[in-house]
């Protein structure tokens, strides 16, 4: 089977290149060949048992799309996207990636052979709570940003195209990932990651918010999980609601810097920034997930997980880009 | 002020137009200039006290769009939609106008001096639930047609282009609004109308559920003062949540022919027709609408108002057009 990961060169879109690439089936299928697509190449996985092939392109524009995706793809992950901090700085960027990329998909999955699976990464910014709400499965998606806004209602047109039978989406809202590698940013959730990434490189970083807040979170080796299972499931098991709020962890701040030894945790500033505190406060903490653990997703087990996941999958490759 | 009617040919667009051109006034203040929009030239209101300007064009085009919009607007009213069944029959025709049609909106209403009043004509058909369910103010809109889809992901966009202060938008979620006047038409909904339509114009006519069936309606009438009510309102009191279910009336279908004569009951025969009672089944038959009544939006009374506003508002000219 053919399969196109749009976003393919970004940081789950990385990891789930090699994860097929490892396991050379989907669905018990053999995979023939997997197709990368990004604005910037995408790098192919190692020693692929299958053909990849690298494209550029927008995923906005349709015929750069239908390139990326031959009528023969039976499985697409699209997980292209304008994160929410840009597209939050940039309105017209993030509609049109977020929202039209989608809009697009649905016109190119549409010229498929057979209806493909698609795997669209939603997020939990689509939806807004507070420290103590426990998100239903059939909660609303009342976004307080443009990134979720758009991730919301592009979930909306491709249920209602895999409702029409054009496609077969499976829209699953992932956690805050963490541990994130790379440099600390401007995202309200760069901290999330930071806490645990930078003292583990020896070096300092700040805490904006105070250690009982607690937040909704994944490792990408769970995530990676998740978006196979996406993609392997039987979804006449979901009807019209093609939405999954899948298994993630509640933990809080203090239980991240009780991971950390005591000389790492030492490298936690708190430096209160009522902005961040302000943003991300008004992200769901807990969700019951109900829906996702009867159709068999894995949840996230702990925290310990976590930083394990990190320290063996990116842990050296982050010190030697960052020189620590 | 300006004001501008996006679809102000069709059916709730003339009688906006009407009631405007009566009063003159939106807000406590003068109207100083209407623009009616629409893709066949929109009649102009009788007698306005104010110059109407009635273009052609497609709401989903931006150009067109922000001709109709000129940057001193205040007040759009954004009424252009594919019904639902034109919009279940093609799939990018309903795409194009429900969903970039409001994209284009946004586009256009940021250009304007100050950020305009959008009041744009959601729908029941965005929700789903059964002739038990009372669908909460905070129901999340899980829709099973397209059009629904389109209207609940414009919404989306709507509600996030408020939060940033592109414009300022009222989503408002009309019920199915009788007695329409002109012809039965092959919309699942067209029953609803036409049970009275038929009958008060002498035709016979055919019910395809039975009389225990029930429905969320609201009169033309009742709607155009919703419409105002929307554009005049404080929306500071909304918050992020720009969405307003309207408080319509449920009735059953035993309930609308008990309003009608034993002569012109006698004109509604009854055959059930499973395909059309399996569509209406999944819209929603009661609302709370508490947040509406609690703003100050007038609730619909009763059927007697309902058939009275016909009587008086549209029989004579359908009777005219029908030749009955
Ligand atoms: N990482 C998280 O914490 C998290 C949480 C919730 C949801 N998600 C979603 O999961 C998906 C993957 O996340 P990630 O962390 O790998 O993000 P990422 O930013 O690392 O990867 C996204 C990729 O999309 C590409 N892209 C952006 N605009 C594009 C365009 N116009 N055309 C083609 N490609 C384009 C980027 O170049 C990037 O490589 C995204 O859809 C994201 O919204 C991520
Ligand atoms: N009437 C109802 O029962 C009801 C119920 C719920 C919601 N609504 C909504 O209320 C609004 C008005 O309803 P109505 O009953 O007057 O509908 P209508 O069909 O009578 O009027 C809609 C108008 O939009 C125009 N239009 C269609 N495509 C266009 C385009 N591309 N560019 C410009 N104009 C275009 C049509 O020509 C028509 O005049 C619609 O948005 C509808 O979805 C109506």
């Amino acid at each position: 089977m053919h399969i196109t990961i749009l976003g393919g060169g970004g940081f789950l879109g990385r990891k789930l290149a090699a994860r097929l690439s490892e396991t050379g089936t989907l669905a018990g299928e053999t995979i023939s060949s997997l197709t990368l697509f990004d604005m910037a190449p995408p790098p192919a996985p190692e020693k692929a048992p299958f053909p990849v092939r690298c494209l550029t392109g927008d995923v906005a524009d349709p015929q750069a799309l239908g390139e990326a995706i031959p009528p023969e793809t039976r499985v697409v992950f699209q997980l292209a996207a304008v994160v929410s901090a840009a597209a939050e700085a940039d309105f017209d960027l993030g509609v049109r990636v977020n929202l039209q990329g989608s809009l697009a998909l649905i016109e190119v999955a549409r010229r498929c052979g057979v209806p493909p699976r698609i795997v669209f990464t939603s997020s939990v910014a689509s939806f807004s709570g507070d420290q103590s709400t426990v998100m239903a499965d059939d909660a609303r998606q009342m976004p307080l940003n443009s990134y979720g806004a758009e991730k919301a209602a592009a979930e909306l047109m491709l249920q209602d195209a895999s409702r029409r039978g054009m496609l077969d989406a499976v829209n699953i809202r992932l956690p805050t990932v963490i541990v994130r590698p790379g440099r600390p940013n401007k995202a309200a959730s760069s901290f999330v990651s930071a806490i645990l990434r930078e003292p583990l490189l020896g070096l300092e970083t700040s805490l904006p918010v105070d250690e009982a807040f607690a937040l909704w979170v994944s490792s990408p080796r769970v995530v990676v999980g998740w978006l196979l299972k996406a993609a392997e499931m039987d979804t006449s098991a979901l009807g019209t609601d093609r939405g999954i709020n899948p298994p993630g962890l509640t933990v809080t701040v203090g239980e991240m810097l009780a991971a950390l030894s005591p000389a790492e945790r030492a490298l936690v500033k708190s430096e209160p920034d009522p902005v961040v505190a302000g943003i991300v406060g008004g992200w769901p903490a807990r969700f019951a997930a109900t829906r996702a653990l009867a159709l068999g997703f894995q949840p996230q087990v702990g925290l310990a997980e976590i930083l394990q996941a990190f320290r063996e999958d990116d842990l050296a490759q982050t010190r030697a880009e960052r020189g620590h």
